[in-house]
């Protein structure tokens, strides 16, 4: 990206990444764009009516918030972290990788594309399938992640 | 993008492009997220301590209902069209160029960068200068969208 200088002033450490607002927010924005497309294109191959679904959607707090701690990432984010934080560091930890040019929004979608699976239709199965996706998306982009 | 048959159900016209739902979901990820990282790089570099912003926006709906009026491209939304309709509209006329591989995040990016100018840190300012970096983003994507 032509915007790694944005994190210039950022230190190459997990909680420095992990903590970070601003990173968050850039972050909040990728993932909930990257889900959007994934679930419209999950939602599309799956009908059997062949429908086309166009969708959008934010993913919740929650489900981010434990797919850290389904990764075993919880050491990225801050001490006696609550929800709302660990989810925030999932957003941060995107955006970071993002910006440091390890991974588009293409490959991203596709990630999550390829690791949804079951029923996202209702509601409560959703949390649990983008939960199982986001965990795996997590573990794919650690090695880019710093390891200190 | 390989996501392209996400629209191959839709119309080529300017009215089922600029009204479409599905389309205005996925067109608001697209301009938050490019919106965002415009923001930064724009604060960043006119920042006189040299000091790195990150920073996340949803870019109000306000701004992207006058930028539709502002260039002359209000026959894309339905008629009688209010703020929140007009916004609608351009966020699906920019998820559709965007599906059709006509303009990527990073080119939407630069041309929100290049075109914001003044101070966009007084809240009043920000609406104003950024209305203006979105109508001339729509008018460099018209000639990608449907002409009837």
């Amino acid at each position: 990206m032509p915007y790694e200088f944005l994190i210039n002033n950022l230190p190459k450490t997990k909680k420095a990444i992990g903590t970070d607002k601003g990173l968050a927010k850039i972050g909040d924005g990728i993932i909930n764009l990257s889900y959007s497309i994934a679930k419209s294109i999950y939602l599309t191959k799956k009908s059997n009516s062949n429908q086309i679904i166009r969708t959008g959607q934010k993913v919740s707090k929650k489900i981010l918030a434990n797919a850290l701690k389904n990764a075993n990432m919880k050491e990225f984010a801050k001490n006696r972290a609550d929800a709302h934080d660990l989810a925030n560091t999932v957003e941060a930890l995107v955006a970071y990788v993002w910006l440091v040019n390890k991974i588009s929004i293409e490959e991203l979608i596709s990630l999550i594309t390829t690791h949804l699976s079951g029923n996202i239709t209702r509601r409560f199965d959703e949390i649990e399938n983008a939960t199982s996706a986001f965990t795996k998306v997590l573990i794919s982009i650690k090695p880019f992640l710093p390891t200190k």
